[in-house]
């Protein structure tokens, strides 16, 4: 049994890190913090979580955080995350970070797309946590930079076809939408519900959006050679999910057979990767509340082109989900401890 | 292990079976029919259950049914339902009966609010699957009738008060209000999502919708005289969820304290009820996915009425997970067996 | 044509007013005020005004705003409207205030639910703005108080039934469900969409809504005696509408068809009041966007109750729409001009 | 005044011809058809339109048919219309299609993409419905086939920028999102409001949708030769609304201010199309209900694309509003008339 401290648990992410941590058989929950909650109750922050995970949130200075935990989840923003997370590692403690603080290894790229960075000596340390990956290396991690959710969505359905140069890079567009949640829970007239409701929109079009070099520099990793995309956000009116509708052309000599040995090869012994059959599409409905991510595609031999679509829960696979995957793997606990949840439907 | 065969696997009840006990640690799912998608993979009518229940749906003469599993789940309409469970009792079998037609114990009632019945011998011995009421009869019982969702949320806030002669009988209003995944899974326009979505109405207005008797007779019972209720059910946009917001004049003498400790006397030791505090109301997303049933309470001393407020998920506590409450029960499993999901919020 | 000011205009009905204003034949807004957004187009505030409302958007003292409008509609909180509306009115203006300020005549019962109020003698001079009501002393009046939302819902649906002793008035109970556009445009985390979305709960119960106050007055006035009643507010997962079901027990003597006689004599020949057959209900979506008001009720006779349902658009009939109305009262207008919108659906 | 006849009209987008045309000051509807309702007023079959549109439903000959109106809108699948517009025409009618049968000029590609063609002699003479393109023609017409739903807002987008050749036409990629009142109001599993809600999906990927040989026909019109395009539609949770985002390579020499300068002079005097600020995009929210098009685009300089992004009212500029915008062209009626209406928001 691991002693787990939940840091900004006031925040989705970290509400969802609690609904999942409640059920886990090898962690308990002994810290959770929040600088705008301090005192009271997470149950009563977030009234689903009654009677399971009632824990006082707390404003703790690290000294003190690091004496009530042996691994920390940051869910806390960009910046913040940077500032804290090498007390948690001087004091021994194992950190899973869900911010971006940690996700891009190129110091300039971040500080071109974020802000200065205070702690630019761990980027090389840190290992990106998409275990479909970086299994390995996230095992033996004491700093796990958990991805982003567009990032999870798009790498995982290109990893194989790039890996296996089956797509020309230089072609990629990722047509992404995504649930309200990954918004936030800040008040902000944006996200009100007469805002978002019955209604569809892009946002950050055009190399706006900060997910854009971290999915760049995956890309550019598994292709062995810079990868640029054209990366378009929307904002769906649902609560959770992401769905990515990515295009790109085929390489000369691919076709359906090939391509599904390449995500055969690639993922058929994943845990939470569900390929589905030629002419089922995902739906972002079927992996909600769950750690899955459905992928599927079609060739469009007219254009040369293929289509791949895959579907994640933005907060569960796109965030707190394959942050206790990590931890998991991190920890030598069986991967899918704590993630059984089946997808939750209608 | 007990093996389980789900009648009616395809509509909205059987897939929420299907999504319980596919975590159920003393329960595995063996057969499951449908008429309509027979040889088809419950996980093809329902993908979210890809990877988890691959099982594929069968129509199966009931002979052959019932050497396939030692307890059935029976979710069918009425009407099929008491043609089909005679013949499973007569095998020897378990039963837990999500259809209406075993829930009144009066014949006369049932013939008059539905049709003839062809198995009303079996309706004393059928036991109202309410486990706060019921838990003893229960726990004998091979025919299980699983109760209503409305009459769920409305007896499990009233039964303390009326027990205990708190409130009038004669002034109970209960004005319900239910997501669509109540009106089931057949195609009609009524339930399209132009129709449903952006939108609230109210149905089966005065005395029309078929589970008022079932209401009446319950509180009427534990009332220990003849209640009648003015019931109101309303169709509210959303998946999951009914909230009832329940009406009626206290008695003299009874007051915040005394109404508390009622309650904290009947479900103070219930797993799946949460009693609020005062000044919290329940929500249909915090007990979403959930078995539980939120309970609070406000007395309007202008007008000396009590404001009984309850929620649940309809088609857990409402229907599937009540009915693996049940059949927890009836097996002697923990009873919380498999219903450890923790609500679902955003 | 008149010349229009609409104070207040960055908040939901003050894009309202602009959305019916725009297409009115008598009327053309000259000024438009918000503290928040001065300086920027209306239609840069609320996108779907491009090319229809690009006024731009002032702060302006009162005496500057004086001068550029004959008719003013307050679209202000309480407190701010009483500051203002004196001076709009020693400057000869007419005013339609959508605040609470002016609603109450009983400044003690005003004090008791909001703050002091400093424009008291303006009290007795307001009409309390419900055409269907009081049309004759809107016509004559320079100062309407427009109704708010769930009043308007409440008193239209039981006015004809308390006039003509119909129903008892201790027994009145008013359960009502709104859409989120009630809560206004601030930002914040109650009324964000995660939070609202696919969920329904109940709020301030137990004769806690500054409502409550407001529909006694009106329904006293039409008694001729004093009135209590439990109203309880709720919380849709929709932009628009709001549907009330009202409980009564039936004075003796009173029946469908006198009852269909009462609601024929009073609004048979109102343009906005919408009475339908009986067996059909209302529902939100099909006056949304519209200034209608759809009537509805059912008699139970095991329990000797009416239940009467009514369904408004909460910011047309429940405010902005009304509003226009009142102006076209006070101005000699045709009563429907500006209001045709055909209820918008699905 | 002229006599209007809407054949088709229990379907959503004759449900809206009705809700635009009886406020329309030249036009009123003087019969009615539906197969599935004859003898329902229509405002029985759709709520909203009560006290407005309370025509009976027929279901009437040709020969009736013809001596009831002037012009006829054929709300009515594929196929149906094909055969019953050659009456109408005969009977000296004039006709605006909303089905697909005469939207594509090559008897060979309709019938590859449909079925066999029983009028392929109006091919020729039928006129494409897109009163930005095909206004002249339009005028002179007795047979206009409204254009599609997912064509118009993808058309509307490339029309300037194919015409200038200022992107590359083998390039071009349309991902689309549409309301599910696109779907039509048939009932069926797939759309029921449990299905779709809180959900998001894409479908008939990879050359599969109908609209695919529209799209192309008309951008290998404006272009000049002939154009394939990589097009994916996906369903959205909301009832109207079509958002595209429409990627192509930009020709060498083209910049934002050349694209503006195209989009001002084709769309600058355009009644219905709205060319948003640069960094303003698109939202369906914004034009619903309205019979506007919403136009935006960003260069992204990394990868010399441009992502155009259209937004219209599916059932409105998607087929019933332009409808009656081709009706008025046809009629010599101002364009604009009956489309007055300002988009809906909250």
């Amino acid at each position: 049994m691991i002693n787990i401290g939940i840091v900004g648990a006031s925040g989705y992410t970290g509400a969802e890190l609690a609904r999942i941590l409640v059920n886990h058989p090898e962690a308990r929950i002994t810290v959770a913090t929040s600088r705008q909650y301090a005192g009271r109750p997470l149950s009563e922050i977030f009234p689903h979580l009654r009677g399971r995970a009632d824990l006082v949130c707390e404003n703790l200075p690290v000294a003190e955080l690091c004496e009530r935990a042996d691994l920390f989840f940051t869910a806390v923003p960009h910046k913040t995350a940077m500032d804290l997370v090498p007390d948690l590692l001087a004091a021994g403690k194992k950190v899973i970070d869900l911010s971006a603080d940690f996700r891009l290894r190129d110091l300039a790229v971040y500080e071109e797309w974020y802000q200065p960075h205070s702690s630019s000596h761990l980027l090389n340390e840190a290992v990106y946590g998409l275990p479909e990956l970086y299994r390995k290396q996230i095992a033996g991690s004491r700093l796990v930079a958990n991805p982003g959710c567009y990032p999870t969505s798009i790498i995982l359905g290109l990893a194989p076809l790039l890996a296996a140069g089956a797509i020309m890079p230089e072609t990629i567009i990722a047509d992404s939408k995504s649930g309200t949640s990954g918004a936030g829970r800040a008040a902000q007239t944006g996200t009100l519900f007469c805002e978002v409701h019955d209604g569809f929109r892009p946002y950050k079009v055009g190399r706006a959006h900060r997910h854009t070099p971290e999915i760049e520099q995956e890309l550019s990793a598994v292709a062995g050679k810079q990868v640029k995309v054209t990366f378009t956000p929307h904002l769906l009116p649902i609560s959770r999910g992401i769905l990515s509708t990515i295009y790109a052309s085929l390489a000369p000599g691919f076709d359906r057979k090939r391509i599904d040995e390449l995500y055969r090869a690639k993922y058929g012994d994943e845990p939470f990767v569900r390929l589905l059959a030629d002419g089922v599409f995902p739906a972002t409905q079927y992996v909600r509340g769950s750690n899955y991510c459905d992928i599927s595609y079609k060739i469009d031999p007219a254009t040369g082109r293929i289509i791949v679509m895959t579907t994640i829960d933005n907060i569960v696979k796109g965030a707190s989900g394959q942050a206790v995957q990590n931890m998991n793997i991190v920890c030598g606990f069986a991967e899918t401890a704590g993630l059984g949840v089946v997808p939750f439907f209608p």
